[in-house]
């Protein structure tokens, strides 16, 4: 094999696959990178198993073939190279030598042969969104998965469910629910699939999230593939039903708060001062009452107190939370002014918007104990 | 105690003071930053015993007093508060109250009286520089001080050295030496001091690096004094005899290398490749001819060679030494160009310029037996 591509094309192709080069193995072929220059293109291809990317970047072939290189290793020299003409030359034996100007680099191969490819999948109707808006579902999504929750393999995934023209997606763990509604802009087929959240969170990083370029997502038994720019993403689904969430959206409340999103959060994530040496988890109390959020929050460290400004229908209402996983949830929200809709201290916060483009559900603690 | 301060002129006291507090302590007095109002002004000051900081902070003093409050609460507290006037009342029983517009903590501090303050030191006669020099100083030669060798601990500390007009500053560990020979605008007494690396790296974290902004240094027989701003910074000398290295200083050399300074930085960085995945230290190998250094590494991963065009006057030579001393030196020279002096393989590379501001030398690796 020899091929000549740019030192920059070369770093931003090693870039994207190696999101899906596995960080521990025992297989030392999934560490690699194959570069598939054997079909009239230089694809280069990654696969943990789980997930596998594969991008196809500028070059030319001299001579035809296909090689495995260690995804690290050649990483770091193409990115270490000087931004010039990268010429790769592969020998019967796997030789591998890398140059560019006067510098000269050899190192061992594998064979391409032994490489785990992608499943070639059939597509048809795919969905399309931009990739802007695929990578503020992620953003406003994935933080609810936490790595605690690995032991429910439901939970380290996202409910991508399609209706007509919505698309909704789901994330959720033991304590909250994250849900963002999509309009497309055609209709589908009803469709339900769970996608790990690892890939989503992958797919962020190389996506380039402007509104003008779009994402081709199909969707099959076993797999969702990601299509954009030049580059493939495939992961395998999440099999089974996910939670039943629905008994949770009758849309009845008590109380309903109005409150400026950045004074909230800034309140909130001062009041996390007082856990500073602490393991234990205190709760960050609400009182809400006509025209006044009273924040507190104390623990051995000291005492935090706060009002903010609100404006508020219905009964007050005093409840506590785990600070973090309301600053979770304000922090992706884009919106300056946010509606909090409470039924009791027992009973979960919502935080939506009129459209309900985004739900987050958060439940309380119960601070009558503590 | 009754004091108000704004809250950039209070993250910026807390921020300077900060780098005396130590990370681990059985002292929590020590943990402490102590807030002095009792004299009119209002002087924050932190001190773990080798280094002390202490500096002045506008405000207005309602009540004089005197409170220790544990620094990474307190830092952290008004970091984290908005951008106005921040009030701290102290009761008779250390509680201290921290308000700042609706926000609001209490927590307990400690009496000022248990804290141990900066030793109060005559001073006359300083040495003054610029913020600048001090800041480059200390980048070009820190680098030099490894954590390996805190067991030698003379080789903790920096020489200063003062004769007439000139400062000469010495870093150095086993297997490098690092000088750097500054101008000074007066004339002084005949003066030798080792001074901690630490206290260097801290002073370079906090001093503006201004070229019109100046540093009074006052030396006595056991401390260093460097005045800056407002704020004040006090170490311990290091005691003892430091290394006598003039007899490495000859003069003498067999081949000189003029070599463009970043050509040779990149291509040593790429060398170290080689080294990605061993924990084996490989030499990389310089063999300097007319016009051209040819740079070569090999190691299990495999190999790398490299051409760069040199001026040479001398013989030629094969020499072999650590990548990453190379490249520390280098980092931090600013020339475009570099001159390197050698002797023979076993002799030390010489790096500086012809005024000497700077000389880097660096032990070669033996290369005979690799």
């Amino acid at each position: 094999m020899k091929i000549t591509c740019s030192q920059s094309e070369l770093v931003k192709g090693v870039n994207t696959v190696s999101k899906a080069v596995p960080t521990r193995t025992t297989m030392a072929i999934l560490e690699c990178i194959l570069i598939d220059a054997s079909k009239g293109q230089i694809v280069l291809t990654a696969n943990d198993m789980e997930i596998g990317i594969e991008t196809i970047i500028e070059g030319e072939i001299s001579e035809p073939g296909i090689i495995a290189l260690d995804a690290r290793l050649f990483g770091e020299i193409v990115r270490k190279l000087p931004n010039n003409d990268v010429t790769i030359t592969v020998d019967e034996r796997f030789q591998t030598q890398i140059k560019c100007e006067s510098a000269n680099f050899n190192i061992t191969g594998k064979s391409g042969e032994d490489f785990s490819k992608i499943p070639a999948i059939a597509r048809n109707n795919p969905i399309v969104i931009s990739q802007f808006t695929m990578r503020e579902l992620i953003r406003k999504t994935t933080f609810t998965i936490s790595d605690i929750n690995q032991a429910n393999k439901m939970m380290t995934g996202e409910l991508f469910e399609i209706n007509e023209n919505k698309l909704r997606v789901v994330a959720l763990d033991t304590s909250r629910i994250s849900i963002i509604n999509i309009e497309l802009r055609e209709s589908y087929d009803s469709k339900k699939a769970i996608v790990p959240a690892k890939a989503l969170n992958e797919i962020s990083k190389i996506i380039s999230g402007q509104t003008e370029d779009m994402v081709e997502i199909y969707f099959t038994d076993n797999h969702v593939i990601f299509e954009f720019d030049k580059t493939t993403v495939v992961s395998r689904l999440i099999d089974g039903e996910f939670f039943n969430i629905s008994h949770m959206f009758n849309g009845n409340y008590d109380t309903k708060m109005t409150i400026n999103k950045k004074s909230l959060l800034d309140s909130i994530d001062r009041s996390t001062l007082m856990l500073l040496k602490e393991a234990e988890k205190k709760p960050i109390v609400m009182d809400i009452a006509d025209n006044r959020l009273t924040l507190s929050m104390s623990s051995f460290i000291g005492k935090m107190k706060e009002d903010i400004d609100i404006e508020k229908t219905g009964k007050d209402i005093r409840i506590g939370f785990n600070p973090k996983f309301f600053m979770d949830a304000l922090k992706v929200i884009d919106d300056d002014t946010i509606n909090a809709y409470f039924v009791d201290h027992r009973s979960p916060c919502f935080i939506k918007n009129e459209e309900e483009s985004y739900i987050y559900v958060i439940l309380p603690v119960n601070i009558q104990e503590a």
